[in-house]
């Protein structure tokens, strides 16, 4: 058995196509004549990904929104979804989860293959999109003085997670970042989503792009002051992480929580003390 | 829980995309200018689709194998394939696998996903193909007076899971029929593969087409004659079913098996025989 970073290392040796930029991006990438299409795929494990009791209209809802929030990393409009689908669990919940969640962001069901898996149930999606901008968003394009944001309120799945009923909401059915996505793709230098703690992903752009990425954590916005280091590190939270020259107003609501600085010894530092390495930022996922 | 056909009843009433054709054909299309993509999605389970066992480097050829086939029957030439992974088998034997099924058909790993999950082993895989041929086949072009055939020998994979030594690698690591549906995709009526034996995918060839099929067996080639009602109903031999109009030759190695006849009160006959339902003929895949 590998590690997550050991086979993907492998993957890494294996022929890849131009699109796949490496595989050190969210999405992979095909040029159609004037068009590029956009192209995530996430797979959802009981046990790994949502508990054994959890409702599968949830599941079914979060599945679509984490492929859709990486497309909105790239300023892409979904287009359609390709789902695997295990059956056992409550299907007809995951049906009513899932429909929901294709009304919510008017994304259409392309295909997929349906299973009878043994033993815990797992969910792969494809989703489709298409740029909507000629520059499309990338981790290593931070640059050398540019301001770092991100959107929305960090910490509300985690509270989600913990049961408080103000943001079960957030953990269980989050909103992909789609129209901010959309805006900022032709204006922002890097741009990412942050499913895995703002810090860990903070942490990855800077490497990605080659500098350093100093934060101030107290312009982030936090849904517990008193817990604002569990916020910024623990995940799903599924907002947008962007860069944009300095003093540039971003056209969408976001908060400026720190710069981009040149690449010394390490690629971060949180309220000026430096990060070697990504360990213990945020949630490493399985 | 729901049975495979009463989930994908359930899914024809969520919104679909026009390119999912009703959810009745084996791939998804998108037009994108001049050009059509083309998409199918696959799940290999352990213990439903392969044996604990199993070499993960035959499951990997075989997850890519399979979903080249459906490229395949629609004449599209494979773009770059979406890995969802599970990690915790020997992911080495599976990189290999993976490695000789991309060389082999030259088609590149464009992104995906891992996941440490718990049990039993999941893999999902979607393909990305382009349309070779402006005429894409589906199933539901069977015309009245066509001659119906098939590529290959059929009842390969059976004696190979079996344990035949000389068809060991029709089971394990199967070939998609690519060059041979580039080049029927431009004449063919309909074109299917049979992937889950030959007498169950031609009476749904029959019924999405709406005529009756009338099928010689002693003209299908088998892979052992003394079993051959086995041969043509146990799958997994990836082969191409396809229609022309009555009097063209193939283009491609392949036996002429049947006809095409006005819909009657049966969507088949074998030998004559009308065959009113599915159940029994073929492997109704999990």
């Amino acid at each position: 058995m590998m590690t997550e970073s050991e086979f993907l290392a492998a993957l890494r040796t294996l022929p890849l196509h131009n699109g796949a930029r490496g595989l050190n991006d969210d999405c992979a990438l095909i040029k159609v004549g004037e068009e590029t299409l956009i192209f995530n795929h996430e797979v959802m494990a009981e046990g790994t990904h949502f508990r054994p009791e959890a409702d599968l209209a949830d599941v079914a809802w979060k599945l679509v929104a984490i492929n859709l929030s990486d497309l909105a990393s790239k300023g892409a409009e979904p287009i359609g979804i390709l789902l695997g689908h295990s059956l056992g669990g409550n299907d007809q919940r995951f049906i009513d989860g899932l429909r929901e969640v294709l009304n919510a962001y008017n994304v259409p069901l392309m295909g997929g293959d349906t299973v009878a898996a043994t033993g815990a149930s797992t969910y792969s999606l494809t989703a489709i999109g298409r740029a909507t901008s000629h520059s499309i968003p990338s981790r290593t394009e931070a640059k050398l003085g540019d301001s770092v944001f991100v959107t929305g309120t960090l910490g509300e799945a985690m509270l989600g997670f913990e049961g408080f009923e103000a943001h079960l909401r957030a953990f269980n059915r989050p909103t992909p970042r789609l129209e901010e996505g959309a805006a900022l793709a032709p204006v922002v230098g890097a741009m990412m989503d942050v499913s895995d703690g703002l810090l860990l992903d903070a942490f990855r752009m800077a490497e990605a792009s080659n500098v350093s990425i100093a934060l101030e954590t107290a312009a982030i916005p936090v849904a517990d002051p008193e817990r604002r280091d569990e916020c910024i590190r623990w995940g799903d939270d599924y907002e947008l992480l962007f860069t944009l020259p300095q003093g540039t107003k971003p056209p969408v609501q976001a908060a400026l929580i720190g710069t981009i600085e040149p690449r010394g010894f390490v690629p971060m530092f949180v309220d000026s003390a430096p990060v070697t390495n990504p360990e213990g930022l945020g949630y490493q996922h399985g």
